[in-house]
């Protein structure tokens, strides 16, 4: 295999984008290239003590900034993008979390609008230690500590949206964006349908973790240097976004109410195992009902996301789905690491 | 009073807009201006008879053509503009309805995704009779007719959203839109937050008559000849979209599930109350408790609507609310009648 | 017509009956009798004055006591009990409303469970004056005091469940219960599908007035003296509760999300009018779309109730629905009125 | 330790209990007691091949049959039942799975009601291989096959309801029931609120192994031979169920929508952290967003069921929580295996 394509990218302070859709391209890049990027964390960079409150030091709407949009040439509605995270490495060592009043799960909201006052606004730093892979977390309140793994993740990958709209990068849907899984890791390949010629791929709100349902609606978030490799499966649509890892397969659905966001996963999930796997849809649907697992993504965000995650191997060997895109972008990954 | 400032606009075909928010003004007004629109039908009129089918005969995503944007001079973020609707008349002797695959409140949906079939496709013409002011439906499998009163109104009247964003004509939300009330009749005022410099007026989707709810997802769909007086109000903001007759206030809210929309409106309704009637929070709470109207306007699109109703002299009088634009505006509109 | 059999009966504190299903009979009567009744208020009349609060005075779970429940000869499950409300006449001049802790639609709640302090809990007692059927309502926090229309209604209304089931008084469900819907007036008649021998229907929880929705769960609660009128409907199943006047027809659905009780309520109307006005479904789907109102019931309690809601005159005449059972009952009032 | 007392007991098909609450105790057990129970299939055992259709051979309303209940001595409201699952093995080689006609989370219910046909009816018979541990699936529409490893739980296990509630063995809620959540295995140890005298302990539904969310509303259902350890904490509320493995610690929500289930359960998990380890609330809150995982269990039932999930070890040591039931429990199963 021929070197890939390098393109590196940090956005200056001016270059962010805050929108899926609706931005000019960043830059263009071929089928197949190696992406090296840095991503602001969700707060644009301005939470970075335990006095830097949201509603103080941030400028709505400008929060969540994005790294992109990237053209991919050759991409046209009705295609899929194949994007492979090679890497996703914290580039700070420390974190920041906090609430946010009316938002999140545990408090009423704008949109579960009730009269009683919001949560107090807390901020919380977290210190990653990179070389042992851990995030500490120190109460506010009393002494307690606690040391978690680290696991980083992108909480917002998408592409622009259809129906000619421009969505906040705060929001997740079928285009992607704010989705805020914990399975967006390293090693997997996220399948985003293409609505727009260049499909305008854009990534940004990492976290050094995430709970299942990010409770709070905030995570462990924090600047990241990632690595993509990114790859163009023609005339294959994709209606919502999939993921795929060594392991496993993944449909993730977002909608309130939630239950909405599970049927919309699990649908896909049943379609794709159908299709490819060549099962009717009554069988897959038996199939995946004692099979599948259903991580929670977020039940925060202006749409909730759920996940329908199901073992290859439980599924026999020998179907390359999506085309063996995942495959074939690690063979890239690993000619790009040299 | 002086005669008021009058434009007239029936857009081309070429010039429907088909989201709220990002599109070139069509014009601009001040303050106190009548406009004279012409709409089209939410299927941008290509349903006309038996046959056509939506899925068949429009063009995806262009659906819901939008009379507009109007730039209103003076209008920053933080205003709000008051829209007086002076006059709603349909411009044909016919309306269409239909049932549309995997739309509507008794099928499964894309997002309330089920692995049933959907619903058949199935259009419906319905006869205006203008003078009698009736609406004849004849049912397509048997000889059942009836004749229901005509109740002209907008299913769809916003300006461009908050956030950045760009959104398609068929969403309802903060910024009005696609909220298909049934409320929305001649002679009132509708009044709207501003989030961009203008605001950005539009609106469409002319229904001759719609149920509460509106079930299927479809109404009495029709062209209008509709008369708008607009005002701006300065620095006042408006959260959700308020409606104002000669005889209620109601506010509108816009969210999914449907009981979250039924809290946006019972409290932007609740505080509407406590403020300008001069009430505690918690007495306005308990007063429209026992005294609200809730009808719902859409349980259908991408967001439900709900709409708390009440009546204006149940909380005596003396008040002038919203700075008195509704009466203002009928001042306007009795002058343009002459 | 002869006279019919008419019973008379006022619960003493030891009789009340706190859910559906699970008593043993208070009564037996006869299809066609007419029972005068006398029905506590929720509180179980403990909420007297502005310092008794529910948390303090009430004792859980002795809330919302019915009277009842009778047992109708003859009925057996797959039947329905038709019941006409003859009159509702509030039995004190004062009725008494509340915040309940953690309860009503814009609070969180134990099932909308959030970190949030709830509201206060505040009691008002409205002056009810039947001569001139208003409600005097006086604010806590100010001088600002309304008048309000009285519409006397009964919250509850019910038969034993299905399923081997007992559920509590504050629960609406298939088998009625607590819909807390204002269309439960004077003049109607419910329709409710029979579950168990004898059906065991109870009613209580009686509303001098209450907006749409019960926004904060708790209307203008009074005791009633209330009659009805009884008839059986023979090997006629009612899946879901059923309102029939003299001018429009009704379904209750009651369920969560609250779509879902709107698509309870609708898809049962559009059975009914398809059915017994002999239209296909899909034709009364589209009909009942543009002609529908749908009018809230609660938004507050263990499950949403929505109703749909249709003017009789406009399906056209002839047809006499539910086997006449309501202009029959209505003979039975006149009757018995002499 | 002395040799704990043992009760075995099997129902005959008469004694089967088909609701939580409403049954006379099947036995009286003090605390500390050993259950050798036997469970039949939620079928009642009647679904045996492809061609028995629930709809056919089943009979409304008994599904579901539950073994019990048993009477804990001393047992009383506002006590906590810890009921430690020693083993649960499946009773034949053999288990059943089924869509049912308008159940499970891919299709139109009862409650999300639609106009749409139902899906077919198809029965799987699955085998058990429990030498291996294995489930082997056979597709109904191909020849394809899949072999999973058996993982056997209690879709319901639960206690007598409060407010003097009758629940049908179908319905998951507070006082758990049919939770349907794989987390209910052998080894934990699940926490039950006392709402009755005696707590009136029932267990049933076993699975040879079901997905998350149990997406068409059925599992690999079989009968089962379990062994329980119960204990009673005297004076220790515990308002929604909570499961306790040697890794984790849990809270089981049960409601729609779906979101308010992960409320409830991330809402108890944020307080008993909060309570037992010492944290604040909000920090409790900040923690678990970035520790916990958020399994569903079912999102078919009455209620839909959410899990939140924590690992023991990164809260440190030190804290026996639950008065150390978990560790006592599993020194009754030791001394009871000898």
């Amino acid at each position: 295999m021929s070197d890939p394509q390098v393109l590196s990218f940090r956005p200056k302070a001016d270059q962010y984008v805050w929108t899926f859709g609706g931005a000019a391209p960043a830059a263009r890049v071929a089928p197949g290239a190696v992406l090296e990027l840095w991503t602001e964390d969700c707060f644009a960079g301005r939470v970075r003590g335990k006095d830097d409150l949201v509603s103080q030091v941030c400028e709505f709407p400008y929060l969540n900034p994005q790294t992109g949009p990237f053209y991919v040439e050759g991409a046209e509605p009705g295609d899929t993008l194949a994007v492979h995270l090679v890497s996703i490495e914290p580039s700070r060592d420390w974190a920041a979390s906090t609430t946010v009043p009316l938002f999140g799960a545990l408090t009423s909201t704008h949109l579960t609008a009730t009269l009683q006052d919001p949560l107090p606004e807390v901020v919380w730093i977290w210190e990653l230690d990179r070389s042992r892979r851990s995030c500490r977390f120190s109460a506010r309140d009393s002494g307690f500590t606690a040391e978690l793994p680290m696991s980083p993740m992108h909480g917002t990958i998408g592409v622009a949206p259809a129906n000619l709209e421009v969505r906040s990068a705060l929001v997740p849907d079928a285009f992607g964006g704010n989705m805020d899984t914990p399975e967006m890791r390293a090693g997997v390949t996220c399948y985003l349908g293409v609505n727009v010629p260049g499909g305008l791929l854009s990534i940004g709100d990492g976290h050094a973790r995430q709970g299942e349902g990010e409770t709070c609606g905030v995570a462990v978030e924090c600047a990241m240097n990632t690595v993509l490799a990114v790859d163009l499966l023609k005339g294959l649509a994709t209606p919502w976004p999939r993921i795929e890892s060594d392991t496993h397969i993944m449909s993730a659905g977002s909608a309130r109410p939630l239950e909405d966001a599970f049927r919309i996963a699990q649908a896909d999930l049943v379609r794709w195992v159908a299709q490819d796997w060549r099962l009717s849809e009554l069988d897959a649907y038996q199939f995946i009902t004692q099979a599948v697992e259903a991580p929670l993504a977020n039940v925060c965000d202006t749409n909730y996301t759920s996940v329908a995650k199901l073992r290859k191997d439980w599924l026999g060997g020998g179907v390359a789905t999506m085309r063996g895109a995942h495959e074939r972008l690690k063979e890239i990954a690993r000619a790009y690491r040299g």
